[in-house]
């Protein structure tokens, strides 16, 4: 058995704790997490970005999903820790699991900051059903991790308007209307993007996710932002006070909600903030569980945005495109990993103006690990990148003219028949889908089809959504909008300034793996008198692969679609091309027939 | 002020109601009704098939849809009831008003059987939250209505095995089967369709629906049938008594949910039991408030029902295209109005094998009628077909071997562009919709964008729904399926078996509309590694009016389905034509270019 269990069980056997639970999330349901708030990992040794550790004085449970049912597996040898493997037929849920084997009178323990405030609620209810108690307030793991590293405390930078394009007071004022309008005095922000999108600031406390650690109380003269204040340079203080934004302590936050009273209406989103925060609002406090209007305001994009992100996506494709020429030069000829090709595409982007740092850990998958959705090579898996089949590349860079998204999947030398037709289908599919024109009001949910249709008339399909949305120098995945085909039930309408992934790929385990991804920024086409149509343009710029484009299975206007994107890659990169790969460049977007 | 509002208000002031609604419902929640319930017309004069009158002692007020304002702004004049347009900004919803102007210790009157149990529900809680009363008891028109028509009383008939597909006993065991497994021993049903559906009879007490007025309760042992002994045949009901069906007065349904005890476990849908039912039921039985069961079973038409379709879309095929030819040859020649060739149309019908009665008002719609999305010709209006422009025609017929709905828009003579190219859009809307190929799972939120994607490139739409699920010789109108852009919410997905409608059209106000409709069976296409995917094989038999198809403005594709249709109608119906009309379609159905 882990050590660290043994160890964890000791403490609960002191504090009285029956069961504990120890989530993945951080305390603001950050997409990533910093090793300060790794305590799953740490007591159980999966180090998966997903997963829910239980642990029982007899029995301990690891609940991960589809993606890591492998490497769980392996990691959790001899631990002493049961794997769960989430949706297979037989295995409760968690919550089932609990339902099953609390018993009247125990305790379930964990820390309520890492519990998002509608899980929370659950366990609530069915403690109360059971007859057991919960105790939400122990951060148990923190006693037996002797070398546990601190919270991150990067520096944090303002984002200046030419590049944030609104000011950080009227984006307050913006969020004050839409709490005057609830009838709110008080609106509780949690989610880093969010605080970091209304304050125009930026940090580095969260992988990939230049945000900063911080809790965000806004009132209607006041705005109280609880945060490390040591990371705060003296002229960004002194913006934010301009702006009558004042500094508290990262952790007095829970005092301060706990101080609110019942002449207080407070505005918070239970899909956000965690199970501390809510249980620390004294009852009798009118509480209005809204939609983070931030949420909305973020995701749409305003002129400054929009226009900065075509020149992020310009230097983007140029890296991009130089990564794609280097690649088809090179591969099977020179000794290439796909760790090394990856090192070279950062080296390719850190030459752009205004890069910061990728967007999320990027994906370099050769051969049959393209079939692996969520694959990041390790130094164990590093594949040697031959002149044979594909290589997936997904990878993304924030620049200070926003966040970049893309996947090409490259022919490195010939391909069977069967690769091409697969490769065309999900070409057809990004094509499609990023020619819609819609009415406004429509989803994700609405589009989908254009995306799968080639792929679903040859009995493909892939098993993940179509598109996400895209933040402006924040996570690369930010919400509300989607595009997937199962309905989330409550699924927002594109809006123009929304940006949105489109990403159809097919995967066939063992074999290869092919995804294109494109982000798009949707914009209005026209307003008749049947209404607003709404359309998309694509905003990512570097070619797909000709060679693994099979035209006699498109349609005239699929190929028209894709001459036309060709052409203007090749109009807006090459010029910023050394004169051999621009002439290379042009091959490589040449019109198919 | 109309003398029947007036004798309204003076027995509700002998009840001492303050308040009184009359909806435009039957006791089944039934998509037409019969004149025994029209009290809400009879009470107003408003004619149209939806609307609900609200009276105060000293106001009164109809609440109606979009489709009516004209109609019901003239039939409403001088009555002494004002009109309320339902959607249009500042005029409040029903509810709304009630909540505003219902005072405390007020009572409101209606009669539950005619309110859905949802609506009832909000009632009470708005009436609970304002302090007043509610009255559901009350039948107050029946007291001052002195030659009400009775209830419909037409025969039952039993619609034998060979038409339905499966026996009455196997689909009473089927609904008890989910009986069990939801843990109910009473299933109580009170929507026509499914009635006459589970038992496999038919009737005629509903305009265009051939079901029998009645209630149902399911036992795991036996089957309560309340209905109007009188109607129905010693043979029937010898047949229902083999199956363990008894008869029991229709009006004792209530007397009998009554007598409901603590120890039921009742199975029924809130979505569709009026509020009766539900207040009639004895607070301490327990309620699980599910999908009817019957809904999906009769949406997914079985082997037997899908063959017979397939002979009544035939024999509905021969009958609209011999209107066809008929219509294209005489119109502006002979004279014709809307009414007229509704009348030959039915003629046509009447020739068909097993051809019962028309499954809705057929609507005939010439010129800027076509524009009118619920036209339907009266004595007033009915005008002359001419050899201009288009005639609209939305038509279907019950035969035996189940339900046809059809809509063709004509050319009568020379279009202008624009008129061929919104017909093409339409067409071609209806046709890519109809070859669509899908993963199992998807419902009609996913697909609705093949339909209006020509429309919405052209910036053109349609405000109706893009298609309906259809009944087996029951109601045209049937759930639980359906294909539109927005959501409902909880959107069923299409099964092999069920049969919808496909059916955009654009619409231009005075000028012109176009509808173009085939029905569709859904049937499993393959099932790959990937997943199962369905399709769709179109029902509807008769031609596409070539006279207003611009080819020029459609994909390889698009016509190629447009010419296999075409070939299968001509290959099918033109053997069942007199040999001169067989030439003519051989023609109207030649392949474009």
């Amino acid at each position: 058995m882990r050590k660290q269990l043994q160890a964890l069980r000791d403490v609960m056997a002191e504090h009285k704790i029956d069961a504990y639970l120890i989530p993945t999330d951080d305390f603001h349901g950050s997409e990533y997490v910093g090793e300060h708030f790794a305590c799953r990992k740490y007591v159980s040794g999966f180090t998966g970005s997903a997963g829910t550790l239980l642990v029982f004085p007899q029995w301990a449970g690891l609940w991960t999903d589809g993606r890591y049912f492998l490497q769980a597996e392996a990691e959790l040898k001899d631990s002493g820790i049961r794997l769960m493997k989430m949706g297979q037929p037989g295995v409760p849920t968690l919550d089932e699991f609990l339902r099953n084997s609390l018993q009247p009178d125990q305790v379930l323990g964990f820390d309520g900051r890492c519990v998002s405030a509608r899980a929370g609620r659950r366990y609530y209810r069915m403690a109360k059903n059971r007859g057991a108690r919960i105790n939400d307030r122990l951060d148990l793991v923190d006693e037996i991790w002797p070398d546990r590293p601190p919270l991150s405390a990067q520096p944090v930078w303002t984002l200046d308007e030419t590049h944030a394009g609104e000011s950080r007071w009227d984006k307050l004022e913006r969020v004050r209307e839409t709490m005057a309008a609830e009838g709110a005095d008080i609106f509780l922000l949690t989610s880093l993007e969010d605080i970091a999108w209304l304050l125009n600031i930026r940090g580095g406390d969260v992988d990939c996710n230049p945000v900063a650690l911080a809790y965000l109380s806004l009132t209607l003269e006041a705005c109280h932002l609880f945060a490390n204040g040591a990371v705060f340079p003296p002229d960004v203080l002194e913006e934010l006070e301009i702006d009558g934004v004042d500094l508290r302590p990262y952790d007095s936050f829970y005092a301060y909600t706990n101080r609110l009273t019942a002449d207080h209406t407070v505005m918070l989103s239970t899909r956000k903030v965690n199970t501390k925060v809510l249980t620390s609002i004294p009852t009798g406090v009118r509480l209005l569980d809204r939609t983070n209007p931030t949420e909305t305001m973020k995701a749409v994009k305003n002129e400054t945005e929009a226009a900065n992100l075509a020149k992020a996506h310009l230097y983007d494709g140029v890296a991009l495109t130089r990564f794609m020429y280097w690649l088809k030069k090179n591969a099977g000829k020179a000794p290439i990993t796909e760790r090394s090709a990856a090192a070279h595409l950062e080296e390719l982007r850190k030459e752009q103006p205004g890069y910061l740092q990728p967007s999320f850990d990027p994906i370099l998958a050769f051969g049959p690990h393209g079939a692996i959705i969520h694959y990041s090579a390790t130094e164990e898996t590093d594949a040697a990148i031959t002149d044979e089949g594909f290589l997936l590349a997904d990878t993304g860079g924030h620049y200070l003219t926003g966040t970049t998204d893309c996947t090409r999947t490259y022919a490195l030398g010939p391909l069977r028949e069967d690769q091409k037709a697969a490769y065309t289908a999900v070409l057809r599919g990004n094509l499609n889908l990023a020619a819609a024109r819609f009415k406004k009001g429509c989803t994700g949910v609405n589009l989908d089809y254009l995306a799968r249709q080639p792929l679903w008339d040859l009995g493909l399909d892939f098993n993940h959504g179509t598109g996400h949305g895209v933040g402006y120098l924040l996570s690369v995945h930010e919400g509300p909008q989607s595009i997937r085909w199962k309905s989330m039930g409550q699924d927002a309408p594109f809006l123009p300034g929304m940006v949105t992934s489109d990403e159809p790929g097919v995967y066939f385990d063992g074999d290869y793996g092919i995804r294109l991804e494109n982000l798009m920024l949707c914009v209005e086409r026209e307003t008749t008198l049947f209404g607003t149509f709404l359309g998309f343009a694509t905003l990512t710029l570097t070619p797909f692969d000709l060679d693994a484009v099979d035209p006699a299975l498109m349609t005239p206007s699929e190929k028209d679609l894709l001459n036309r994107y060709h052409a203007k890659v090749c109009e807006t990169i090459a010029p910023l091309l050394p004169p051999e790969e621009a002439a290379w460049l042009k091959e490589a977007t040449r019109p198919v027939e």
